[in-house]
């Protein structure tokens, strides 16, 4: 896949409610960035069947990977995995090889006491899911949905050993920073962003007294239009008013 | 407004391509929790115009208030304003107002410059649009639809001067900490969960060696459900099990 795209779905009530502060989307963002995955939007949701299922529905057809975060436990609001199975029709099914994982597991952290039976629901999965990555905790899969748990040391591990295998070509990045405020530089802007629609330009001001007042900033997985719309912004700008450019 | 409800769209690529973490969304959650309003969900999208209308044509007839952050500059990639009049059907119209607004900003800090022409198009607002807040920077409100700017120093400005009005009564919050994981008091929770509908529970483990493996949260407006709830779990879960309760 050339161009690889994804959707986030980050799904628990407690970071709706500020009773924790999510680490996972701003995580999968950069790491996605990294692997040249282009991410197009972030939904952050809460442990509500209805709510998962309408996002998943609309949300499937129109990326490379849905990734969700949370709402996989043994609790009354897990509730992903079974919408997961509701949005893609798949009935929920035990997983004899999960179900042997989950018993391990426990009794590795648990001093080799059994795992409670009302736990091993979290080995009844969507049918067809495919267990990836680590064979001793594996990255649910089941056709483009990825269920990553929500603890944070988890998610990481989960996704690590199963995304680094989608790594794309990478996205390559020119920045310029300038002198001048938003305001002088928009008209300029615009016709250098008409002239190269494949680039992605970004404008981004600060106000707190750096040696800049704009930076902006020029994508794509081309580098030599990121390259020509790098040159292009800085030909069209007044003289002096370029502070440094960066790559690519 | 007794229950009053919110949902955010964070507006920017640089986020979903984590050039910039998103501190805005983050900030919103809390302070929006603090007030009493119930936040239903956070949508991380691009700036891209058809995008944000449709995510406005879906959100805004489900909450008491929209809140918008990004997008409200001068340059090509600022598009909130024009997205918010297209979903509202309510034409942009230059507003004399925040024309001068903007002029004698510009001019406290361009020592007494005027404004350039192409940046004054930031005044063109949804024809309805209200001006809350604080005179000198106010806060843009068009029917229920807040544009906050995407810096977050005065996204947050703009947003203390418009919401603390919007207060509602607060949400109550109990804890109980407990020694079990989750597999062993899933059972007991559903029980609880099941009997406590108005009240939202939540579980949340952890692995870190802390002095709890779980933290269940019990949160209503309705202080007495919430220390119904919350000591019935005390009732439920086994003798010892509980490491210490915190609140209301």
């Amino acid at each position: 896949m050339q161009n690889p795209s994804a959707i986030l779905l980050v799904i628990g009530n407690e970071v709706l409610s500020a009773k924790v502060a999510d680490e996972n989307g701003p995580f999968l963002a950069r790491r996605l960035h990294a692997l040249g995955i282009r991410l197009l939007s972030i939904h952050t949701i809460p442990d509500d069947v209805e709510e998962i299922v309408a996002h998943l529905d609309r949300v499937r057809a129109r990326c490379s990977w849905v990734f969700t975060t949370g709402g996989v436990g043994p609790t009354h609001d897990d509730v992903t995995i079974e919408a997961v199975s509701r949005s893609l029709g798949r009935p929920l099914a035990r997983s004899p090889r999960l179900e042997e994982v989950f018993r391990a597991m426990h009794r590795r952290h648990h001093a080799g006491e059994e795992i409670p039976v009302a736990a091993l629901r979290m080995a009844d999965v969507p049918s067809g899911t495919r267990l990836e990555g680590d064979p001793d905790y594996p990255t649910l899969v089941v056709e483009n949905v990825v269920m990553l748990p929500g603890v944070p040391e988890f998610c990481r591990f989960q996704f690590e050993r199963f995304a680094t295998a989608l790594a794309a070509s990478p996205f390559k990045l020119a920045c310029v920073y300038v002198r001048l405020g938003e305001g002088p530089i928009a008209p300029l802007l615009d016709r250098v962003v008409a002239d190269h629609p494949t680039v992605e330009i970004g404008s981004y001001p600060r106000f707190d007294g750096a040696d800049h007042r704009v930076k902006l900033t020029v994508e794509s997985k081309d580098e030599a239009r990121v390259i020509a719309a790098r040159d292009a912004l800085v030909a069209a700008l007044p003289p002096g008013a370029v502070v440094r450019v960066e790559g690519p």
